[in-house]
């Protein structure tokens, strides 16, 4: 790959994108953020597009479109233009919103997450806009600001405007490829649901040679209630917490051992001494395609150094389930939930509380889209294409797809060694030169199989339906 | 009991001692707690005894004794100058330092823990002298200004001095009575000692979507350690634990039988939704003659509000286990590391760190000064005497034991609603009156008791002990 090829007024732009802290969790970057999304506007605009900052509840939303050719497919882009917080500062080699160019990549926070994913594809429509007259396909981008906080206000616009963005397909590259160079499709993720419990003993801290002996200690009874969510094996131990889950195909089971990792890849990344799940799974099968229990928090009593001979008044635990193909949040909350009030030991009180839920996704990876994808990944990065379950979740993703009931493609663009959400993020020249390319042939593929879509379908295209609604 | 009988002196002199804010545990009151100190010792003076401050590594050690009679025995009253620190100090109704009146109770910090509890004893022997020549018994005060953290200088001071020490008897008022107005002889305290632990999984904190499934999360590991403590029922799960466990005598189940308290009074005080422990012994019998495991601080991932989806590189938990005669700490220790070691789960790695132990303390409720301190109580108060085994410790009193080799006798002056170590602590007017007359009528019983010792033992008695090798 020749670095050379990229023109340096594009990495002008993209480092203007990059200095905008657009921390949405943080309120005192409120300005600034709204400032990056009037930036985005105003660059699609430069392209020739038709582009609206659209107001939510909280950040505003970027739609930009080109004028659209009814013969051709919709394809809709979603990305985001809000970052992480950079915290911890003293950990970055330069200052997170003063893009720095080392070892050809982009130092910055939001470099690869998401704003050098997304810029990308608006470099590789850019230049294929300066030289050729038509695209192959008609172009929608979805820009949210609010993607690291929960996609807030998202749900409620696409409900409203479902039928303005109808389109034929979704891509998002907000994701990593399974190694560095290995193009890879992410045709499921995991959902996610959260409970946090509070174990309520004595009614106030108590001294543990005064009354020890004579209560339970409400750590201990949450220490009980932890370890009867799972057998010694690592198999979650609630009961029907399985029942739903699709089992792995065996082109599945296939794909993973494919893939140009291995478990110890795994082992290494995460540092822990040995790898621990459930049986008859390898890590990369547990990550990807099965549910967990995680307890992501504890606390009780006391925490400092040396020894407090107190029998706490309360212990709490913060448990998130990742949740697989055809799991329900819900139903799973509804098991957990029974099964921590049937487990309760005596002499506490259980308190359950339930926070948000978001569903999992998948795509058929051997879809016409996805297929026509997959083409245009392979002939990009000269490599077979990586098929993958990713354990994280985009709870939106799955929003989109049931909204406009499209293939959604997860192409992902950046690395693993890209630091997403944590100090140092960077994003290679190599990746950002490759995205523009794959946003090209990706485009082209994509008209190809829309004829025979059309050709089979008796639907009309997205942009006759939008035509027809609004 | 007639108030009025109380000098108006003595509780001038009882507010000035409280007025030093003796906070051993925290060095920006060290000058102010040297002051009480030397305040003390004045005060001894004052009484014609010959009273002496010792320095140590630490706060000094007041000694303070009559001019011995060697025809006497030699009775050694142990107590301590220093308090716990105030906070939280808003909590209070008047400052901590500025001792009130109020409703018959003097308010403030170490009223009765342990300045009260003492200067009733100081007290009764001013009016000793006061009312007549000679002192039934030789007196010997021992007064230390390092209880609070652990009595750190103490062991240390005894054995260098021990000798000049020497004693029949030693007294101890530094505890609460079982109910208001019952005279309580507690001759039993559990012992203690503690291990922390850390359980490492990942080299790092890791996304629970990315990684969650293929390493064990350290917070179950350490839930699982935990619960592997207990049996369900409440009984320790470690093997050998209950090995060396004394068991209550008849006449002890028949003591706790005969207090002025039952269970449903410990799980009021509790505010526990019910009581829970050891099955085979009642709440009182669990909490003075059984040992536990208790789990007094847990860390580890994410406690602020809300969710974050991690899975913690560690978690730690903080233990003590209470001990009872004959159980041996070092013991309960190794037993307790290969409990741990044994049960530690797969994917993680324990650290075990030992605290500091200190001893339980038994002396016989029936032994000679014992039985005639109890005639004193019994005396004065009017009521049966409570025999009680405390749950908590007071580790120094083994020590104290093992080196004079003579009865120590536990003789509460606080009463259970007397605040020690919270806010408004505070100490009744009347139990400071019965504190006097329980000085000069517990002496008087002693002294009554000890010929018959002297002529059933070949053995000299302390005075002429400490005379032959000072």
């Amino acid at each position: 790959m020749n670095l050379q090829n990229l023109p340096s007024s594009l990495l002008q732009e993209l480092f203007e994108f990059l200095r905008f802290p657009s921390v949405s969790a943080n309120p005192s970057y409120a300005e600034q953020t709204r400032a990056c999304a009037r930036w985005l506007c105003n660059k699609f605009k430069s392209l020739g597009l038709e582009s609206n900052l659209w107001e939510t509840t909280g950040y505003p939303v970027v739609v930009a479109r080109n004028s659209p050719d009814p013969s051709k497919p919709t394809v809709l882009i979603y990305g985001h233009y809000d970052v992480q917080p950079p915290e911890p500062l003293d950990a970055w080699h330069n200052p997170p919103f003063e893009p720095v160019l080392r070892d050809d990549r982009v130092y910055a926070r939001g470099a690869s997450d998401n704003k050098g994913q997304l810029f990308a594809h608006i470099a590789g429509l850019e230049l294929l806009l300066r030289n050729s007259n038509a695209l192959p396909t008609n172009i929608l981008f979805l820009i949210e600001g609010e993607e690291e906080i929960g996609s807030c206000s998202l749900p409620a616009f696409l409900n409203q405007h479902q039928r303005q963005l109808a389109c034929d397909v979704v891509i998002v590259s907000d994701s990593g490829m399974v190694a560095h160079g290995f193009p890879t499709l992410a045709y499921s993720l995991r959902g996610i649901t959260a409970l946090e419990c509070f174990v309520k003993g004595p009614s106030h801290d108590l001294h543990s040679g005064v009354y020890g002996g004579a209560v339970h200690n409400p750590i201990a009874a949450a220490a009980r209630l932890i370890a009867s969510l799972h057998h010694p094996d690592g198999r979650v131990a609630i009961q029907g917490f399985y029942d739903r889950v699709r089992p792995l195909e065996a082109w599945e089971r296939g794909a993973v051992k494919n893939l140009p990792i291995v478990e110890d890849d795994i082992r290494i990344q995460t540092g822990a001494p040995s790898l621990f799940g459930e049986p008859g799974f390898n890590a990369i099968e547990r990550i990807g395609s099965r549910p967990t229990a995680e307890v992501n928090g504890i606390g009780g009593g006391y925490q400092g150094p040396g020894t407090k001979t107190v029998i706490p008044s309360e212990a709490f635990f913060k448990l998130t389930f990742r949740l697989v193909p055809d799991q329900d949040a819900d139903e799973i909350l509804t098991l957990a939930e029974e099964h921590l009030r049937a487990h309760c030991p005596p002499g506490v009180v259980l308190t359950i509380q339930r926070g948000h839920s978001g569903n999992w996704f998948f795509s058929n990876p051997n879809a016409p889209y996805a297929t026509a994808a997959r083409e245009a990944l392979r002939e990009v990065f000269g490599q077979e294409v990586a098929l993958l379950r990713e354990g994280g979740s985009i709870p939106i993703l799955s929003e989109i797809q049931k909204i406009f009931g499209v293939e959604c493609l997860l192409l992902a663009l950046a690395s693993p060694d890209c630091n997403a959400h944590a100090p140092n993020e960077n994003f290679p020249l190599e990746n950002l030169q490759r995205g523009i390319t794959l946003h090209q042939t990706l485009l082209r593929r994509i008209a190809s199989v829309f004829p025979t879509l059309r050709g089979s379908q008796p639907s009309p295209s997205a942009e006759q339906r939008a035509r027809s609604t609004c």
